[in-house]
């Protein structure tokens, strides 16, 4: 298998489009969702955005773990679809043809196409409303060896994509680099 | 000013470099967060994750509130500057020739050259750790004129910039639309 793990970290910012996994009644689920948000760095925590109603919260809270996969370009159908339909009515994995894996958790299932996946153990569930947002400890992560430069996940290797809502819904690849960080700022502390 | 009010949306996805903004000791200052996420629509909820020595934390717990601007690719060398030296230090407004407004909130700061701002409403800080993630309910949205096209904000005009960390730290501009959302994972409803 195309993976290694490398501990828990938290690689998946700019927020992408995310497909989100557990176990739903023991089988495993996935779900669009692109409402995470990486909330701490020491643990690693990540956060989620999820109506309650939708079936692979049922898994979340049945077995309190859930899984983070982050798909690239070239998985924009399969995530499209999986915030479309509903893991009540059909087997997403069947039907994307995902191939899955277990790491550390039992109950959080990965997506082997999936360049990044998180496993994360949840410790916290707000009420918002119309969404809970569900906060895990990311207890591990796996890249895609084929993702990697010199040892660490490369982001044009990994090729996440963004889900825009205005002015249409879209997905949208990343683009160029327009500067380096902790650095382009520097010319500013001569005005200071 | 270049400004109209739209009211309490939830726009700011995929997750862009962020200018967090608070008055701290009655005075604005604003920093640099990549850890944001939207937590909820009904009503709109947005997520932060601060760490909770930041000058900018301290203005949040004086007041309850904050603003989340969105910089454009232009300001890149602002939002960096922001995200390396502290308010305690010096006065970043007056450093990167900020105009800074405010709207519905007495004490949330916002930026007139950033494209999109939120104020925000703390309605939980959650401690992880190293990071505070502090959650606000979005209370009112501003979008520039300019950056509007038949009336909705127009991400191609927005131009946010997300902030890598892998392989390093870097900025990177929205690229390509790779497909339309709610659309091409329909494609796969043939094979159920």
């Amino acid at each position: 298998m195309d993976k290694i793990s490398i501990g828990p970290q938290t690689l998946i910012s700019p927020m992408p489009t995310l497909l989100v996994g557990a176990n739903v009644d023991a089988k495993p689920n996935f779900m669009a969702v692109a409402w995470g948000g990486i909330a701490g760095s020491q643990p690693p925590m990540i956060s989620v955005g999820i109506q309650p109603h939708r079936y692979t919260y049922k898994g979340i809270r049945q077995n309190m773990t859930f899984s983070v996969n982050v798909p690239s370009t070239d998985m924009v159908r399969e995530a499209d679809y999986c915030g479309i339909v509903s893991g009540s009515r059909v087997d997403k994995v069947e039907v994307c043809q995902f191939k899955v894996f277990y790491g550390k958790l039992d109950d959080a299932p990965l997506i082997e196409q999936c360049p990044i996946n998180l496993e994360c153990k949840v410790v916290h569930i707000l009420d918002l409303g119309s969404h809970s947002l569900v906060i895990g400890r990311i207890e591990e992560t796996h890249v895609s060896e084929s993702c990697l430069t010199d040892g660490k996940p490369d982001i044009s290797k990994i090729k996440p994509f963004a889900f825009i809502t205005s002015p249409t819904s879209q997905y949208q690849a990343l683009g160029e680099v327009i500067a380096k960080a902790f650095s382009i700022g520097r010319e500013l502390e001569a005005k200071e």
